[in-house]
């Protein structure tokens, strides 16, 4: 295949710039939590893009939309390229989207050139990667890889109690297409770094050769209400007081292994009732850790564990470790890293090896299919926040790389 | 005055106990916070004695309610018991209740006996003495007393936005009286403990001498938003760690000051967005720090202020104490002082002098009148918890030393 077949940067820019109208937010980014007004509307923007090229459209139980442009031999495994359109609740306009139109763009490009491929390619936008609404995230794409029940995940719920599968069903994306279990041939994603290194380092493609090894944990604290004027200090049991010990050596734990490029964090504590004038009794706190050696997690681990107990000690109160989740500490399929790597030098496209840190949904889908991860720049590493933001002429070149990729794979005919 | 009179103690329990119905929790407590539909509901039932027992009900522009028992010289001030039928989210049956109920207990023993006085006498109910809905505590009495404008009162709002002055409206008890402004001969006000000294050293009443100096703070963390991935442990400003080396340095100084009886409280930590997968930006923290010597007081304020730096600059964000308020360190009326001894003797009930470390809406009702404060036992000292209980052969003597000493102050004629 010719080297000089590329996407079309403009229109890239401009199908991105149009997601980046849903939900947004007045500090420039994005609010498209799962399965929100607001998740909708951006499903149904894909969903006319995808008619309007005339590509078929699928959309599963959990409402995993697959868009899918015919292959010369369809009873050949279909060559996937996805991610996701949903957000954090104050996400960037990236994170996500640019994986799912960059597929899009690939389809788009094969079109306009008259390309016929011997495999289908389907673009799918994977349900609830970022799981700000319904923990845990990648909900969706580990339905599909088999790793969950439907009607496991159908049962998730949100703060306000509300059920994954009712807000599915609200929106009009409970779709009529089982969940996976088909043959799959091959799964690409390509997402921002969402870290500095390619930024830093001034390179347009990161080709991902695994995952840090990732542990979260929920931290339930239990104390005891008590009015906080007269309670003398040894009767105080504050749940408050047990969750902040905790977060605390919690973040220390992380400065002790940033040296190895280790990092743990503390990202959300309920407490209840959390009211002035009362101490409270119950506290959950969420916390995860991540290692690029995935033999260094136990000992992250077994630190957490001793700061837990040190915690219950100095706050008297009962802490325990409630749940544990982990991810990550994978290697992806080395064929398809020698045919990026490959793809990359034949388009004279510097890049680099990396890891990634954070989750993605190509995690589940190495159990379904060979997978690879390509990453492009994003700008000062910043992600998850308003101002996330990227270089379009350092997107491109991953781009193509993804679209000379998959077509090596779907095979030109 | 005889030494026999004295309240029904069977009539006091079964009304505590038609009140302890309203918004009854599964724990055993209630749960009436402010201008809810429980709270509506407990002041319909406080009105339907009063009705009843065919007193003169009078509600207020902030929705304060005053049952008077006339007196003999109409142009007389009157002399006021109160307390408040308000609850925190998970209340006891006792706080605030015991007050309200022991002043229609005076007012029912009264009219059992025919005795007549020369003043009048109201049993008031305190809108939203406990602050937990609409911070900040004791706002409704602060008004009467002239400490703030009904109109900034009416402006408060709880943590869904909605306003106190709507919600007052909205249950029905936005009065046409006009908010203090009126002569009061005194106040009483009956409380159970909610410490551990009088239960622990076995006495019925004690004779509150003054209150605790009380500082609250509510300090605010800005940090940014990022991915809980991959951000380096450098670039990280989590709003979590922040208010987590506060509450952790908080509650450090109060272990400091414990000898001295004096105490610290971290009660409520709002964040945003506080979801997995990403660092909060955004953290309030409430706080308050009491001792029973005023002039201590500003030496646990500087360590605050300088635990709050050292926060900063250890969690990389910026702190500040974004707002300040204090009650306490005050002493109550010599002269009612001097009456409830002097009765208590009288009645051969064993007394002690305490402090209170609570607030209570006497506070503000000092700036008005001679003010009084007694108390009585609660067991283990345990409040603002549903496990809130007391004994009632350890209240009545409290409840009779009340009852004469209102009798003595509105003169039986």
């Amino acid at each position: 295949m010719t080297t000089n077949l590329s996407i079309d940067p403009d229109r890239l820019w401009r199908t991105l710039m149009e997601s980046a109208e849903v939900g947004r937010t007045p500090g420039g980014g994005v609010r498209r939590l799962t399965l929100t007004d607001e998740d909708k509307a951006v499903r149904d923007l894909f969903a006319r893009w995808v008619r309007k090229d005339g590509y078929a459209l699928t959309v599963d139980r959990l409402g995993n939309m697959f868009a899918r442009r015919e292959g010369t031999d369809p009873t050949l495994p279909p060559v996937f390229i996805g991610s996701h359109l949903d957000s954090q609740a104050k996400g960037g306009r990236f994170d996500g989207p640019l994986g799912v139109i960059a597929g899009l763009e690939v389809l788009r490009t094969l079109d306009e050139r008259g390309i016929k491929t011997k495999r289908a390619i389907e673009v799918v936008n994977w349900t609830n990667e970022e799981g700000a609404r319904f923990p845990p995230p990648m909900l969706a794409s580990l339905g599909f890889s088999g790793g969950a029940d439907v009607a496991w995940i159908e049962d998730r719920r949100d703060k306000e109690g509300l059920r994954f599968g009712d807000e599915l069903a609200r929106i009009g994306y409970r779709g009529e297409a089982p969940v996976g279990g088909r043959p799959v041939d091959s799964y690409f994603e390509l997402h921002i770094e969402q870290g500095p290194i390619l930024d830093k380092v001034g390179l347009p493609v990161g080709i991902v050769t695994g995952g840090f090894a990732m542990q979260g944990m929920r931290i339930s604290v239990q104390g005891e209400t008590a009015h906080s004027g007269p309670t003398p200090m040894m009767l105080r049991r504050n749940a408050l007081v047990g969750a902040s010990y905790v977060a605390v050596a919690v973040d220390d734990i992380g400065w002790r292994y940033a040296p190895e490029d280790g990092k743990t964090t503390v990202a959300r504590l309920d407490l209840r009732p959390n009211l002035p004038g009362i101490l409270s009794d119950e506290a959950d706190l969420w916390i995860d850790f991540r290692h690029p050696n995935k033999a260094r997690l136990p000992d992250m681990i077994a630190e957490v564990e001793a700061a837990v107990a040190e915690s219950a000690r100095r706050s008297r109160t009962r802490i325990e470790i409630a749940e544990r989740w982990s991810f990550g500490g994978l290697v992806f399929d080395a064929g398809l890293i020698a045919l990026i790597r490959e793809t990359a030098q034949r388009l004279g496209v510097p890049s680099m090896d990396i890891e990634t840190q954070a989750g993605h949904d190509a995690y589940h889908l190495t159990k379904v299919c060979p997978t690879a991860l390509i990453f492009t720049p994003c700008k000062g590493g910043i992600s998850h926040n308003e101002a996330e933001d990227i270089d379009l002429a350092s997107t491109v070149p991953g781009v193509n790389v993804l679209l000379h990729a998959v077509l090596a794979r779907a095979g030109a005919v």
